[in-house]
């Protein structure tokens, strides 16, 4: 954790269905984690996806890049943070999960596009809501 | 596609309970699908998953980079093409995923270490199944 | 098997993420079967759900039972059959699925309500398409 | 809610990937929501899936009923509900969902059987440790 800056973290407790047959958490639940993390930060700014798809903005991943540090199992309890910056573009989520005990669990870094009105725009929209929230 | 090797394919059918709210498949499920592939080719090369969990061998994933290129929807069929190679304890995978008429839909890269008895492997039990499909 | 009906059926083979750490395919996964199952053979009747969604029509759940005979496993293939019949304006599904070599795995009734524009109908579009496919 | 008693409730947020295109939660997550619940339940009495299944108890569904009485969507926290009794072999849950408004989600009825060792057993060790909990 040394010296990452986050904005956001969130605490998530395993289900079991997300274990599979080798008893950790399957690779594919790690992007539901992340993705519910950026939802809720997206509400906590005032901007939730059901407002946005109203609204005809639609985020759409451009491209994740997942490490994976060790796994989770039944039980354990996650804190997932997040981090958001501009890029063009293109909003950047870094992104990392981590045990309760300061354990590393996932980095990953997610790029995001917005459609509005089903076309890529520059993201002016989000940016003014994430305003506050945006390094450099 | 140009000049792209690829030594598997499996068609796969979008399910609608993976397309969410904004009528497109969900970022997760595309893992899904590359480890459904990986998964198939491997039961294709005479390892299967179940084989290898009996006998102790659990391959996890180390690293995914997954580019999204268009979206897929309800009632698309896809194609998911794989090559492998092998880099140090790790199997890379490279897997695509294109729709029938040849869009690129995702771009990935994979890296999977091999645990034995829970502890990392060199991978060698596995490298000896895959070892004609191994590209150098 | 014995005497029962069905109209429609598709193989479907197990994916190995929808195993749990019990070794068998988790309780919610059959429902995506069974899901999918009607959603094939509405396509196949000529009524996607994307197209019936395009015109404002969205079947919902209004119950379902399920009684798991035996469980599916990593590498197992099923055979999933379904009959449909009218009761009101519920759709009725009987849903079996069975292991290829005929072994039961679940027998199933689900019944759907069908909304158009967001209100309950009698649900006589979708009849009218299903007409050579319902029993009475 | 008239008159029905619940000896265990757990809130549960709606994760936006549990939404399905229509706008509402997929029918499958309704059981894992049921799951989750139940384990949560047995963890609480000191049972956790991770110990049984250490211990060679492995509880699975024998069969369940579901009734759905409104939606959930994004955005939206449910109250899940639990009570249970035995009969004979089997474990009876009565879960409910609500909205935190009180309104019903869905009225659902979860046989189990427990396995041990592989076998079908008459659930003595569970019966003890849910001793205080079993209605009768």
């Amino acid at each position: 954790m040394s010296g990452k800056k986050y904005i956001f973290e969130l605490e998530i407790a395993v289900r079991d269905y997300e274990v599979d047959v080798e008893g950790i958490v399957n690779n594919a639940n790690y992007l539901h984690y992340l993705e519910h993390t950026r939802h809720e930060f997206c509400r906590m700014a005032g901007m939730s996806f059901r407002d946005m798809h109203a609204r005809g903005i639609d985020p759409v991943l451009s491209k994740i890049t997942v490490e994976y540090k060790s796994p989770l199992r039944s039980g354990d309890v996650m804190v997932s943070k997040l981090d958001i910056a501009r890029r063009g573009p293109l909003f950047v989520f870094h992104q990392d999960i981590y045990k309760k005990d300061g354990t590393p669990v996932v980095f990953s870094k997610v790029s995001v596009a917005t459609l509005e009105n089903g076309r890529l725009s520059r993201g002016d929209v989000l940016a003014d809501a994430f305003r506050k929230y945006i390094g450099e």
